[in-house]
């Protein structure tokens, strides 16, 4: 596959793990991640949470994260893809717009948070091997 | 090279970047850091700080924060090193003790950082090409 069809390809997967996550869908959320050769080395970073490492492990939180997520939608900023061969890695910023399940008045929350996708190619298929996300906390950009 | 073997050299990169921060030496920052073609795509998110991208941008932050750090020094911990080919993945914690500059009395902070670092293989040399470290702020390892 050319570059570009690759690229294409990356940021649909990379979006389809922000809509999987935004429709609570455990099984597109799982289709998104690699697996077999790859699974032990699936790793996560959740926003200020410490490392989670191995399939099994990063899929139940994110079991537990959608459990507990009542509405939630990103707005993808800044997505930049480098392809390398079978890796590649896109890093974007989240927008986000959250609410509680209890809530009737509208949105709770809304955030900034910078996210690493590291992707392997797995039997022709782009899959997420490892995501950082950080919540943004300085008010600039470069200080 | 065998994979042992360049898990060991790329143990021996991962510690000398934070050996160079804990000298404050851009030099040798800067010879972890990969360049050339892969100048465009380096990438590095500070705690708490947006995405930097760009060889020179990344290292001009580096310039900046050890200009404002009088004394820094890293342990790491949980190390996991994956090679994927040509491209590589450490993470670790950074358990980190600092004191500023001005300081008769010892340490003044100490803190955990979750960092991701990914390599590439370039000339034959294991180098930086993104660094995400971000904040531990949950208590718990699973929630």
């Amino acid at each position: 596959m050319s570059n570009a069809v690759d690229r294409a390809r990356l940021e649909e997967v990379n979006a389809e793990f922000y809509a999987a996550f935004e429709d609570g869908d455990l099984d597109r959320m799982g289709a998104v991640w690699a697996d077999g050769p790859y699974a032990a080395g699936v790793s996560c970073v959740h926003p200020g949470w410490s490392l989670l490492r191995g399939r099994e492990e990063v899929l139940r939180s994110w079991a537990l994260i959608m459990a507990n997520t009542g509405y939630i939608q990103f707005v993808l900023t800044d997505v930049e893809t480098d392809v390398y061969g079978d890796q590649a890695v896109i890093t974007c910023n989240e927008n986000i717009l959250t609410a509680d399940e209890g809530t009737e008045s509208g949105f709770l929350a809304g955030g900034s948070i910078v996210s690493t996708n590291v992707f392997v190619r797995s039997n022709g298929e782009w899959r997420l091997l490892l995501h950082h996300g950080s919540p943004i906390l300085n008010g600039t950009e470069e200080e």
